[in-house]
């Protein structure tokens, strides 16, 4: 691809319009009445390069509900805080099909797969009660420092709906808890844990909030190092092998970047030393990934030749 | 065998002299301290015949906690209660190794594979709260009536401890209650499922109580029915094939009766139109069913000729 | 019940009248050609005292292919010859869901949870391989012993067909050598394996070879113990936890007697001390036991008030 | 880094010297005789940068035992000639922990997760027998031109010790059988598979042979292209996510570059655009990669800064 920022918004903007009269594909998450109430015909998506361009299109202002993207900036921090010795607690390893997953919590003695599955997002949260005072309002005064945008918040609605209809969360973080892998009272994490997943968000601050991945660990508004070099590489390998559940091979093969999905339909990824990128649609494919966001992710790395691989 | 019951004393007064030697084998249960504190060298055998002989040695009359013992009055009273119709929310086949209780779980929608396990056992506890206002109350009643002894009762202390550290039986519930085969809240649940399990009785109680199962569902003590004869024939089926958990096909190859068991150390077994026999150790072998009660019933079986096969 | 011979005469003269109207319910097993082609109208049903009452119904005279009820026999026969040495190699313990089989050999280093299930049959196979110079000739033998019939055989077509399109057995038996529990060649075990399944016998000659299981082990028709009292126990034991694949502890629920089957469609049961009984109609359940007889049998002990429990 | 040669050279040099005192880490694979006699003392180091350096330390022009290596060079034959049609018979995703390898391919119907596990690269087996007359001439043709390199063949004796004992991966192949997912005898797939396995190859060679992965699917050799820009990017993408069995997403995470390995202590991986590099020593960590191979290439990509995150 030319590196000619004026080339780039030409491809993006022609294939968001392409793209856009696909809206509505997929199926919305239900499995709480507060998500299963968004209109499927929004879209919007977000790319920031590291020039600093940034491009907006449709819903791309719009927040929603950033559900399982939370658990990128919440692995981030306790990395940052604890760093290698998160793992102590935690594997990272793709965590194969979803058909199996107490079973593999419960044959490897409680110790998640990854941080990016709910098990292992629970044991982070479990982190973050044991470094913060107050580890929801850090959480949020890390998204506005990275988005540039203080009004970031949970969604309240959103947070007690997943709290009430949270059984088979609670019975990971029950079953982790007999394993002694959970500290905290499972009431405690599970609350904490649907604080963050009810966070709302747009694609363009997705976007902002995502650039210190693509900028060796460093917030460019603040210029300050959140992670190291090294730690941002291995965030991003991780993302790659892990960021979309089971599905995290085939978008690897087909779109080949690293990055972050949730059931709200958004989708967070990056190019390192390139660009940000993030897509919003709540249609949700069978792996419960959105399925407009997909397609429009391997187009876009088709068309553009961007790609780490 | 001789149908005499001078012989049968005999017969049982010698092994018991011979296996009291043996007291102190296998580990006490240790995974809370209200059980752990129990002293291993105890040993009882109560022996109570159709013809109403009663024999007991040692610690027979000892109350000791029935543990899962409890499932088996448990089941009962939900099944008189509701008939076949319990066996929309439970499996009547072994449960495999312990080692995938949570996948078998998982992998079959949430229903449990028997009542003897401890996941069927909390979906009868959850029935038993739809079923009676007060339904510890009612179960202990029930045993009363049984056993005719109104002094049993479950240990606070034991409750106590058992909801403290009942992580994984809240994993279990919970996964259950994501699948909609809970209806109660875990916490009802798992407060019901642990006094049952803290209820206390003896030797000499559980030959008492388990009475009405070798005599085809009547009690003996009121001469009412309480299970019919095709219900108590399969209750008594479920026991041999379920009734000691991962040992239950060792056990009925080895010692060839119906039979429950508890971590307590207690067993409780019967030859249908013969008699009831309990026996209590609190040494467990690795399979959590105590060693020398196992190993006394063996050798019951085989002196005696008594066997149902 | 009565004890009176002309008593269950009657009443399973007229349990037979009355299933017979229901010939050809359930599936004929048709993963062999061979097997597909049986026609599902036949049903047969024989029953056998210890006092040598002989009842036959409708088809209990025709021969079919016993599959899996022949496992009863080579495992008689190899507990015969080793004892509880076998158990080195074998578990006793039902085998829970079919869709994990495999799961569980490779979970258990190659050990089948006992010998009724395919991997166990094959492990008694490997030693039947051991113990005899010509082991289909053998158990031929025993059989010709047992049923006083010597042109029992087994079809050609069947054991070929079987070969052919035994995939999944070849896994099974490659698995557990590559564990080291298959001591000869894979091709031999599953040639000698194929040839006993394909063994063909009646309802009457099956309730005629299975007399020693409900005689304390003496063959009647030769008066010879060939198992001990407490071998003949223990087997019964076992047919009755495991017998019926993963529909065994159903089975033992409503029916209560421990049996055998197979996917030919033959059943064989019996009550120590009373009486055998061998069932035959095609059609299987989802479970792969035949339909027709579950129901027959369930009914028998009903209205006989027969049962071990 | 700075792209000069020089300084790579010093690096690389460097950086050999220092791992070559750790020599002999690990444990020699030792499941065939064959492999277990190799002298766990070799070390060697290849690296190709597309500016056409060639750097090589000790032991590089050793010919050792490919084994799993073969499944990338066999998967792109496969690929090139049938494009994206193969994922009919096969998945992209990681494969989960080696004990539940049986059931996942029983689960899932006998699909395997991914072309680099032996069971997905059996499947690539049975598509080159039909889609060349010679596969093994084939391949080994391929190698050479990939290599520039006509003497590479397959070792007689390891191939013959790999049937002898390959009882598992007869199962694994039985077991696809057994749901249609191999069309030729499993004598046939086992053949071509453990021809494959026994290929010998350098590590130059292999650095020359993985050239056109980060050349865009152009052979630099022979200036043709055997994959397409789309097809190499996805083969890079599912050598990062499924490259080296259950180490895959530690391996990204730590070094960070697509790679595959094999238990001959061989280790093949890339940088697109950049350079292609080879390690072998034949001592193995616990999870079958070679263990001074992986500490050596996490520390290239620390030095070198070069890793595709």
């Amino acid at each position: 691809m030319s590196n000619s920022q004026h080339v780039l918004a030409d491809v993006v903007g022609a294939l968001f319009s392409e793209y856009a009269s696909k809206r509505g594909i997929g199926k919305v998450a239900d499995y709480i009445p507060a998500l299963a109430k968004v209109n499927p015909q929004q879209f919007g998506v977000a790319v920031q390069t590291l020039e600093d361009e940034k491009l907006s299109y449709g819903d791309a202002q719009v927040r929603f509900s950033i559900q399982s993207i939370s658990k990128l900036f919440a692995f981030t921090m306790a990395f940052a805080e604890r760093g290698e010795n998160i793992w102590e607690r935690l594997g990272k390893e793709p965590s194969g099909t979803s058909f199996n997953s107490l079973f593999q919590l419960e044959a490897e003695n409680g110790i998640p797969r990854n941080p990016f599955i709910n098990a292992g997002a629970m044991v982070i949260t479990d982190m973050l009660l044991d470094d913060f005072n107050d580890p929801i309002f850090e959480l949020l005064a890390f998204l506005h420092n990275l988005s540039g945008c203080n009004t970031i918040d949970y969604d309240e609605e959103v947070y007690r709906s997943e709290l009430a209809y949270g059984t088979r969360n609670a019975a990971l973080c029950y079953l982790m808890k007999s394993f002694g892998n959970i500290h905290h009272s499972v009431r405690q994490v599970l609350d904490l844990y649907f604080m963050q997943c009810a966070i709302r968000m747009s694609c363009t601050e997705l976007a902002q909030a995502a650039q210190f991945l693509a900028c060796r660990g460093v917030n460019p508004l603040t210029n300050t190092e959140f992670l190291t070099v090294s730690q941002t590489k291995r965030t991003n390998a991780l993302m790659l092998t892990t960021g979309l559940y089971n599905e995290a091979g085939d978008f690897a093969f087909r779109v080949g970047i690293p990055a972050k999905s949730g059931v709200g339909g958004g989708i967070v990824g990056l190019i390192p030393g390139e660009l940000t990128i993030a897509t919003w649609a709540p249609g949700l494919n069978a792996l419960g990934n959105s399925q407009l966001g997909i397609d429009f992710l391997e187009e876009f790395t088709t068309r553009t030749g961007l790609s780490i691989f």
